[in-house]
């Protein structure tokens, strides 16, 4: 049976971690504050922000809401970006993709300011991490990956991480964060050959691709460590993710369970990298 | 007995092509304008200048050299690359490297625009491939890789590559442009464990590390396409590529000499590079 390797757990370590940094904040008279911008009513831009409101308030982190119409232009999205840039209150900005069809969401995403885009949707956020800068911050699913393997110590130097999925959002990303902490990192996807070998070579296997369930006992081994990124609704709402984790599970050594993994800890990330701006832009 | 991958031919190949070009733009009466900037007078740097210089010449794109002493200020480097985004006669430029160390390199990299940016130094650029955006130029190395892979069709969609080495001149960029390939990638440095079976597990390895004669008959089996992107010399002015070629050519599928193997295109891609920047300016 492997080791669970527990989303609730590194959670807890973080929030209160977080709550610490916040005090210290307050003691400077410093409130973080979270921009959350939203462009319609999409439901699930909906739930993610009820989630991050109520995580930011737990932690005491202040959120400001901006809603638009989903038949804003360019131009004045663009313009509610740029005023966020300005606004010295403001210490990072959540942005709810996708944006509407009409709308160069590329454009807006790139118009958010490296220090305040804590999701790392902007080409600079994104150049940083591919050329080892310490500017900007990750995406957070990315860098919960990597909160996950540090909070269980899992060793990253000379290891082989094999990575399903080549996304912005986290395949490449997380590749290049795990190949500066010195892992040897394969990017695979739905066009690889012969994905099960590929995966049985690796010490650490990241699922993200999105598809529920489909990785299965041919693409593991005993002593792997298994992070799975997906999350997958069926039709009656229940979660799964990308791994079968009913048939991996016995397999492998270690296992990030869905739901109760990775996603239990992205919210916290946002939220860190909310309270590391809000201290960089004051005490740096 | 494996297959040469020649870089002298598919540097025919390309001069050919460019040479074309090149008529075509004269016939709009444009000559495309290669801004060489060395600072002092490191032997690898003008060894590198003399080879741009015939190769421009013989194709016919005009050279500009600015040549500055090596105590040169991180402000009048700047400004004379300034200057050069500014000037609508040049349509690239190539910056030898390293700088001096009393400069911040990253900064004048970042100076030149994405547009003349030939070799790929700046962030924009290096962000561009990270993205799959289409804006920019590739380092002529990483470009050189693709050159050769195509000019032989070598399949790459679902196909396994092992890039050793992780340097934003060669080892990153031509692992995120094999990617988008549909190409499977993994990528190996100093510290990874077992290197030997990774690479034996790939169907394309790619040597870039700059260690001589390091990769032996242990790394590499029968239907393997090897390329070396190795320049390494030895005392006696004589040069070797990273691959134990004698050991490893009667293994292979295909594998690239050195000399005349990707080194061969290298010079090329940069003239193809300004080419097409001149193409642009002149016809988008």
């Amino acid at each position: 049976m492997a080791n669970y390797l527990s989303g609730k757990e590194v959670n807890q370590h973080l929030v209160d971690s977080l709550t610490h940094r916040i005090a210290l904040l307050e003691e400077n008279k410093i409130t973080p504050l979270l921009a959350l911008v939203r462009v319609g009513q999409r439901p699930d831009d909906l739930s993610y922000e009820r989630a991050a409101i109520k995580r930011a308030e737990n932690l005491g982190i202040e959120i400001q809401r901006q809603v638009f119409n989903e038949n804003i232009s360019q131009r004045e999205l663009e313009e509610a970006i740029l005023a966020i840039n300005e606004d010295e209150r403001i210490h990072g900005c959540l942005l709810f993709r996708p944006l509407p069809s009409h709308i160069d969401e590329q454009a807006i995403c790139d118009s958010l300011s490296i220090e305040k885009d804590i999701d790392g949707i902007s080409t600079a956020a994104l150049a940083s991490i591919f050329i080892d800068s310490d500017k900007g911050f990750a995406p957070c699913t990315a860098a919960a990956c990597l909160e996950m393997i540090d909070y269980y110590q899992i060793p990253l130097t000379g290891k082989h991480v094999v990575v399903i999925g080549r996304s912005l959002v986290i395949g490449k990303p997380v590749a290049m964060m795990l190949l500066r902490r010195n892992a040897s990192v394969t990017i695979c996807h739905s066009k690889t050959e012969d994905l099960p070998a590929l995966c049985q070579t690796a010490d650490i296997v990241i699922c993200a691709t999105g598809r529920p369930q489909a990785y299965g006992v041919e693409y593991f081994r005993p002593g792997q460590v298994v992070l799975d990124v997906g999350i997958n609704y069926d039709e009656a709402g229940n979660l799964y993710g990308d791994v079968d984790f009913e048939a991996v599970e016995p397999i492998v050594e270690a296992i990030t369970p869905v739901p109760g993994g990775i996603g239990t800890i992205t919210t916290s990330m946002l939220m860190k990298a909310v309270i590391s701006a809000a201290e960089q832009g004051n005490f740096s």
